[in-house]
């Protein structure tokens, strides 16, 4: 029996998953991806992962699947990432040389929100969107049922322009979605409001915590903090201003919601999401486009990436 | 020797060209819509364009394609026509029974690009964008070098939102961005501010005429005319951050400038243009991106529309 591995290398830890040929899960291995302590130990990281996972005998390897944070090309070369000292080196190729089996890798955001399209094992879905909130904002296009990455860098959602006149982004331009929507920025909203002496319940957490959780930012939301309110209205009226825009582009059939913020209040904000959406809408869209959450938190990219090495082998 | 018709169908006239297998004019009819006069008059109209094509025994028809402004469903559906009176009308159907042949429809607009890209010859692109701007603003995606048309309304490139807080537009939502760089919004910029006294060598023509060709707006717009000139870089600021926006969603190898503002004004303003795309662009994606002015002009339609038909016969 056929056996593929799906790996999410993240800034931190890489996850891996064995799977069987059904795509159920066999055997986890976890390591940390000691990004600081460069290349060559994040390789052995990485290694030491598929190693575990392949070490009982029974295994037959068929192809590895990975997500990374970053822009990649060609199925595997990582052009740039972030948080992880790869700069155009060709991870795809050593695997493939070290394992001897196909290897694809993709954008971790774009991997995990397919994993979440393939998991509803829905044929009737063809054209799909995912829209990625979490501590940014990203995406994944799914045309015809496949993954669609442009040349590497597709489905950037969080940098679509959705007030021209706007606040200014970390990646140069203005007004884009992820300095409205995304974790980073209801921080930053909140913490600029918390200087001009208003109150919240969430005030200590900001001042001790980096990264404050999604989970905090929807208790503090659900018990009528009133600036985390502000926070989350101006979110959702630039999501809504981004969805109507998309599905006006793409005309989908369906928009998958994920990632940490999503996880946490998408089941309280989803209708309002849906009508700031229709506002901006061409007439009649709207009526065949399905909302949905997300279901796989952070099995996403592990399954994600099992579904882009059985689909692009 | 097979053939193939392409067929322009439009407001108010029907342009019909017949093709070789190679994609060489053969010979050309053109006749009035008569939209006014009701579905069958069209129709007939229709009929009549294609039996002119093939009058000529020698024909040996293989296939019709056509282009029609609105949304198309399922390659041939008319399900809505701002201009014309077909409203849930099946005309692949009707044309396929009628002549025995394949038929293929699409939305005007998104065929014109199409026609424009398949015109480049160029197997090296898969992944391009087409933003067309006339009287309004339309575009087209190709992915994988074949059309996409999501549920059949893709591509509104006119109504992505590019100022949240900005003017209304006629599709009900508020800062699209037809209601800045289509020319139809340029003459209203232009009206609005002759009616605050300002001068402009466009008030007689504007005046006058309800849609002023852009030849006219070129002539001010070279000739330093004030307002033109502030109309013009309003438009330009505005595609700008539409282009930044598609090129981070697309991440496209080519983008193709077409529609008859572009037609007489693209060569002059194509650097200013790239430049506001940049502003809004992702750090290195500006690199794989070639800008290309559109070539056939009013051929776009039936080429497009052959080239639809050859595609998915």
């Amino acid at each position: 029996m056929k056996n593929y591995i799906g790996l999410d290398i993240g800034g931190t830890k890489i996850l891996g998953v064995l799977y069987d040929e059904k795509g159920n899960p066999i055997s986890k291995s976890k390591k940390k991806t000691k990004a600081s302590e460069g290349i060559e130990v994040v390789m052995e990281q990485i290694v030491k992962v598929i190693d575990d996972l392949i070490e009982d005998n029974t295994v037959e390897l068929a192809g590895i699947g990975a997500g990374i944070p970053g822009l990649v090309t060609d199925g595997g070369i990582i052009t740039f990432s972030p948080n992880i000292p790869l700069r155009d080196f060709n991870l795809r190729k050593v695997l493939n040389k070290k394992y001897d089996v196909p290897v694809v890798i993709g954008n971790d955001v774009n991997v995990a929100m397919f994993g979440e399209f393939k998991y509803l094992n829905r044929s009737d879905l063809k054209h799909v969107l995912g829209l990625f909130v979490g501590t940014g904002v990203g995406g994944a296009i799914i045309i015809d049922g496949k993954l669609y990455q442009g040349q590497g860098a597709a489905a950037e959602f969080g940098h679509m322009v959705v007030n021209s006149d706007g606040v200014f982004c970390g990646c140069g331009s203005q007004g884009c979605l992820e300095a409205y929507a995304s974790k980073w920025a209801i921080q930053e909203f909140l913490r600029s409001q918390i200087k001009k002496g208003r109150k919240s319940t969430l005030k200590d957490i900001l001042e001790t915590d980096d990264v404050i959780k999604s989970s905090a930012i929807e208790k503090a939301y659900s018990e009528g903090d009133e600036i985390t309110a502000e926070a989350i209205d101006r979110a959702i009226r630039y999501l809504g201003i981004a969805l109507g825009s998309l599905i006006n582009l793409f005309n989908p059939q369906m928009i998958i919601l994920g990632g940490g913020m999503m996880e946490s209040m998408g089941k309280t904000l989803l209708s309002k999401l849906i009508e700031e959406s229709e506002l901006h809408t061409m007439p009649g869209l709207m009526k065949t486009v399905e909302f949905k959450l997300s279901e796989l938190g952070d099995d996403a990219g592990v399954y994600g990436a099992y579904q882009l090495i059985i689909n692009n082998k």
